[in-house]
């Protein structure tokens, strides 16, 4: 049995497309289980709404407060210890739930979730991961979108590593290629930070194909893309604000003229099967990594068709054991980094300074 | 009269692209001249052929050398020194031309015009400029697109001022809006980098609004949006990106069966007009700017209507005296600098350390 603990009060909408969303995805996996976290009635009546065919996956835990989307992180780890979302990183830290799945405000999530599950042995800063669609038909897997704005080349290599791992688990592919994000395929390219990086990732056992540029990740040219939260932000919210602009200006074109309406209708089931192919509902579910849990951040904005998704990204990373397979590839690298450093020192031993 | 002088030999094309182009623009304004650089035969032979109704509005500057778009910056810069791109930069610095465009490789175009321009007074990087379409039908400046990988606070100042005097130029447009691009609104969100920017630019008398997000640029928030070279580089490509995989899916879906390539046939005006909106070809002309002269750097694949887009618009920069426009902002902005040095030296005077 898995078992899943939704913050049902976070996102913009809350209860009507969270509550809604685990039903739908309870009725698909009989062995799934599902802790409804929030405040109780509220929670209870959506339920009842939703109309479940197997009542008996769902439990309800109380929670009173309500961790609102513009509410500062101080004011939310100090005063709002009793939210859902806190509730529901509490089950899985007690070993309750098996995931946590929040719609809820990024910062704080990351925050709370740090605060209460901890990082993993030799992770220094978590990360956040997402899946882009690439012209393969598949997902490119981008971290890190923003947890970490100020990053070291250390950091960018447990990306790396955490980003491998996540493939390996959700996908099933068993040596990720892993690119790291930069302005050329060129070694010399890039700046100090991809640089560096770029040694760090070499001498690891990751299969690293070395630099990529931005277009390489709808290409699909590798299956883990690695950048600091600053630039991976940037470049989500960018590909955000083409596609609604390139959405919205198609739409304009097509009700521009009475020649152009018809044009609309006979184009209509063309159009609606590109928008499902090109679908961001179906990308929404970006794993917080490097967590002592699994943690998954569906988008505010998450209907409850995106939010479902997001859910089954969570289930799918338990069945696999992401948690267990990050921590073996952390060890692995932290092993052979220390091999590393015996080697090192031992062949100071022999070359003693004159 | 404006006088432009043309890399013949850049880009992927070359002459069958440049001259052609630089053929159709003369055809619409009359006080244009041409001097187009190249092997002088070869130069001569595609210009009979583009059939010019005035002969008189071009001229030929011979250049043995041509620059490959893989050739090593060092090369280029030891040992192609009688190449297009050099001649028609020293008709520049020589003030035989107002303007150079190239369609040859940025970092080759970026070190040459460096070393026979230079930089103007105050200006420590040049920056490359390019407008991005957005949702008001116009353009976003966003710059540094990638001459600057390690940036500083200082010059990302230089950058939006830069950036703010373009606009000016090219847009008429008076008190250009610059943001910051960042990963939030809030003034607290960011990395050191842009945190320290955001404090120089408040101090400034530029027209600056604070920090925008990627989707801002596609939303027209800002005239002009800065950041470091890596991010710019990143962006550009991602959403170059992006724009390849919608279309391309775009274009799959009408030829998967009979009735969507009926469909597709209805469509296609339709369809063609929305790319003609969103047509890149109509923004190509990237500034490089901070330099003593002007210069447009066209994109390498352009075909004759993109690279007439860049000749146009290095032609509005000349006539809107973007030169003169960006010293005159360079100057007022150090003045500015001096003094508050002065002021604050002063106040130290009041209050002499005990």
């Amino acid at each position: 049995m898995i078992r899943i603990a939704i913050d049902c009060m976070g996102g913009d909408f809350g209860l009507p497309v969270t509550v809604p969303a685990a039903v739908n995805v309870a009725e698909k996996y009989a062995d799934l289980h599902f802790l409804l976290v929030g405040r109780a009635t509220e929670v209870e009546n959506a339920l009842q709404l939703a109309k479940p065919s197997r009542p008996s996956q769902f439990s309800i835990i109380d929670a009173e407060d309500v961790i609102n989307m513009d509410d500062p992180i101080d004011i939310v780890l100090r005063h709002k210890r009793k939210s859902s979302m806190h509730h529901a990183l509490h089950a899985v830290r007690e070993q309750r739930a098996d995931a946590c799945v929040s719609a809820g405000n990024t910062g704080a999530l990351m925050a709370v979730a740090r605060f209460i599950l901890k990082t993993l042995e030799g992770i220094d800063r978590p990360a956040i991961a997402t899946s882009l669609p690439n012209q393969l038909g598949k997902g490119t897997t981008v971290l890190d979108l923003g947890a970490n704005v100020d990053c070291t080349p250390e950091h960018l290599l447990q990306f790396a590593m955490m980003g491998s791992a996540l493939v390996q688990a959700v996908e099933g592919i068993e040596q990720p290629k892993v690119g790291l994000l930069n302005i050329g395929h060129e070694a010399i390219k890039g700046n100090q930070l991809v640089k560096k990086t770029s040694e760090l990732l070499q001498a690891t056992s990751l299969n690293f194909i070395g630099n990529v540029e931005g277009d390489d990740i709808f290409k699909g040219t590798a299956h883990v893309v690695v950048c600091d939260g600053f630039v991976g932000n940037v470049l989500l919210k960018s590909i955000e604000g083409l596609a609604k602009m390139v959405s919205s200006k198609l739409k304009e074109n097509f009700l521009r003229s009475l020649y152009s309406k018809i044009a609309a209708l006979m184009a209509k089931p063309v159009i609606n099967q590109f928008r499902k192919d090109m679908d961001n509902r179906r990308y929404n579910g970006a794993a917080l990594l490097g967590l002592k849990g699994v943690v998954f951040k569906s988008h505010g904005s998450a209907d409850v068709l995106a939010f479902s998704f997001a859910i089954e990204r969570a289930r799918m990373a338990v069945q696999s054991q992401l948690l267990h397979k990050t921590r073996l590839g952390v060890e692995a690298i932290l092993t052979s980094q220390q091999e590393k450093t015996i080697v090192l020192h031992q062949e100071d031993d022999k070359n003693p300074p004159n």
